[in-house]
């Protein structure tokens, strides 16, 4: 497998990934989905270390599908639940991390309910000169990049399944849909997308999407010409669409006043498949989960194996973690 | 290993199980009784395999059974705690599963508080061609399988521990004692018990026992003839009686006003040492655990190996459950 | 590994423990303290063997470092968290652990809030005369032998890593300060250091350490002369002292009136810089974590390696955890 050239220690954002790096996770990614076809679905390439997995913010779906991937990668895992901790016993989130790593952590993964918090751990396992690696299972708003390699994944190996890359988006019109603004799944996808070349189309109504959210994303730099468009309305967002990415609906946003009724938002900006009409012929839906069935999407569309690609999100997001596993895990010889 | 006229693909209800059936189950667990013996109690049948333990319920004794029966079998395991879960998040239950399902779960061990759920999971999955199997760990107030094949295991094994199989309780008079109405156990055990010959003799207050019972629970099979009595003392079912049965009474069954209080149960259907005086010299009894001690069985009693099979119950619910998902893995070449 | 004189078949307290076990368990743990600095950190000592971890009281560290413990030398581990339980439905703590048993569990790691309960269980166990073992994880305020060893260690491999023994530590000053009465690993640091020859100081205000306490911990047998002091002031303790243990705060010893206030409690027996002057200049500073920073000992001074033994202990916990389960595990041939 190629990782020759992998030298990343962590992974915290998308947003500095290079060409090379996503195209090293997906030909990885793509060597595991080929060992996950297999009856026996293990291999030996962890064996020994230990993947922690520190979910300050609770998840069965993603601590499920990152624990099964270390476990086939042979890897022994610790499960940490943020209810049961130490947390409430006043130790600070440093101070945790660093008693996984006395304990002979060799990666933690980490989410929590704060943007950042992966980041500060990365910092300061560094600052310390160790060789933990930290790979960040959801931080706040800010990033989910394992969800973002493997929504990359999940297209690029439906386009070309023997040698997904990068490359294969270039053009394409891809849509996203839904809470942009509270949405860290969003953030990780406009990085990939965008470093692509596919032009992104953000449809949510004006109090999940800012004006100046472009701006805020990509701060410093220039918004990428030609690449990057609001809109306020969904109908603009998928016309001639290659891709729709719905994201999950916080049922909270509603008390927030932030949306009128989960019924009208769904009138608005779920996808149906009379919506799907102005989109390419063979265009296929993509959604984090868990689904919202009738708001984000209608229950049909999301049963429907001709336009869902949900399923195979789910089994991309094992070989995409077994990959990032692997590609940080290997590089402690 | 007598696997090869298995060809049953889920495991949700002993309500059609076939003597033969049975038999493999029962010779499959002696075999892993056996393995269980020995100092290194793993064997690698189900390496590589997956086996998911989604208990929408909770549980700590049937989920540790089950995840050390797979432990045992060397496949890799996933334990899902609805608390701490996306059904918080509006996911709905065959979403949950078929996310299951998508990541490579095998065979899925299923508990919820409501009847049916195991089984329509296995339907969903059996529409979508997969071969992913479902074990129904306990369903409301439905069934419980393994607890009834662990429950005959326990019985056969004692009368003839080298070869248990089903003839073996021919004739043998039964009696279950208790909350017949809600018990998913005592449901279970009546259909095995039934298709052995056995004489079964349940025992319960009225309002745990209805007239209707027996109708109900064949629907439209005739109840068989003189294999099934109810009463609503507990006398006559432990006249003569070989094995005793004793049901978990639910302590909340006391607030629904359908006990007049514990004291008075154990008077009345609790099993004690001078009660048992009426049965065989030899007889046994059973409780599928956890007890309330001096409710359902006097704690003297429970602790005495002449009469109590409870630990053996346990040690017999490993090596079942180890068969279970012998029987169905390895259909999956 | 020198496991022939090892008799011991659980680990329950330090009161009883001879200098020859002390000396057994730092050398097996500074040989598993070898394996860890391997890239594979595995050895298969006890494959096949089966590992409950208990814990009643919730606890994520000390679960976390057994639970590793026991992966590393390739058992199997079962995880058994009160608050999803058997417990809340009325089964008795004995008979949970007769469950344990029953299912085939060969070693039971025991945590709960009250003294005493890994007794009970130790002897029932013998009772029963099964060859299960029990290793308290911390009980009440009663015992906390593995913490008290791993601190054991964490000196004396500190003093000679190549040959850590107990007569290391002879005439050597340590104080032990915190809340001394409410301490478990206070006791079990007691009975290990008198134990070593070392001099014991401890300090702590006077509602945490009563006039009596000597006579109380040492109960029939006389309080070893020139060994134990007792200080309500933090100065005398730190006078030249070699080592100094801090304990734990609980929060809710203020709720109980117990202290004034954080600060105070700080300002007079929290551990700082300063402070540390009067003692050795090589002075090193132990707690058993999670700390609350700022109170039982000062921000920098418990990141400055310097000073700070914390990280190591953390570390030297799996180890000596490895060698507990190792001596009593192999045990049972």
């Amino acid at each position: 497998m190629p990782t020759s050239t992998w030298t990343r220690h962590h992974v915290l954002s998308l947003a500095d990934f290079t060409a090379a790096e996503y195209d090293i996770v997906l030909q990885t990614a793509a060597s595991f989905q080929e060992v996950l076809s297999r009856r026996t679905k293990k291999v030996p390439a962890l064996q020994g270390q230990v993947v922690a997995n520190l979910f300050f913010e609770p998840s069965t779906r993603t601590r499920s599908s990152f624990e099964l991937a270390a476990k086939r990668l042979s890897a022994d895992t610790l499960n940490f639940a943020a209810s049961t901790s130490s947390m409430t016993k006043g130790e600070t989130i440093l101070d945790t991390a660093k008693t996984y790593l006395a304990m002979g952590t060799d990666i933690m993964v980490i989410r929590h309910k704060e943007a950042g918090v992966p980041n500060a751990i990365a910092q300061e396992m560094d600052r310390l000169g160790v060789r933990v690696s930290v790979l960040n299972a959801g931080d706040g708003q800010h990033e989910h990049p394992s969800q973002g390699l493997l929504d990359l994944f999940t297209i690029c190996s439906l386009i070309d399944p023997a040698n997904p890359r990068l490359e294969l988006l270039k053009g394409k019109k891809i849509a996203i849909v839904g809470d942009i603004l509270h949405s860290r799944v969003a953030r990780s996808n406009i990085w990939s997308l965008i470093a692509s070349g596919a032009q992104v189309h953000l449809a949510a109504p004006p109090t999940l999407l800012p004006k100046f959210f472009a701006e805020y994303i990509f701060e410093d730099e220039p918004v990428p010409p030609g690449q990057l468009f609001i809109h306020w309305e969904l109908e603009p967002a998928l016309q001639n669409a290659d891709f729709v990415m719905t994201l999950r609906l916080q049922k909270e946003r509603m008390t927030a006043h932030l949306l009128p009724s989960l019924r009208e938002y769904h009138q608005l900006f779920g996808i149906t498949r009379a919506k799907l009409q102005r989109c390419q012929p063979n265009v296929k839906v993509l959604h984090p989960g868990p689904v919202n069935r009738g708001v984000e999407i209608s229950s049909d569309l999301m049963d429907d194996p001709e336009f869902s690609l949900i399923q195979s999100q789910v089994t991309s997001g094992v070989a995409v973690r077994m990959a990032l596993l692997y590609l940080i895990g290997s590089g402690k010889t």
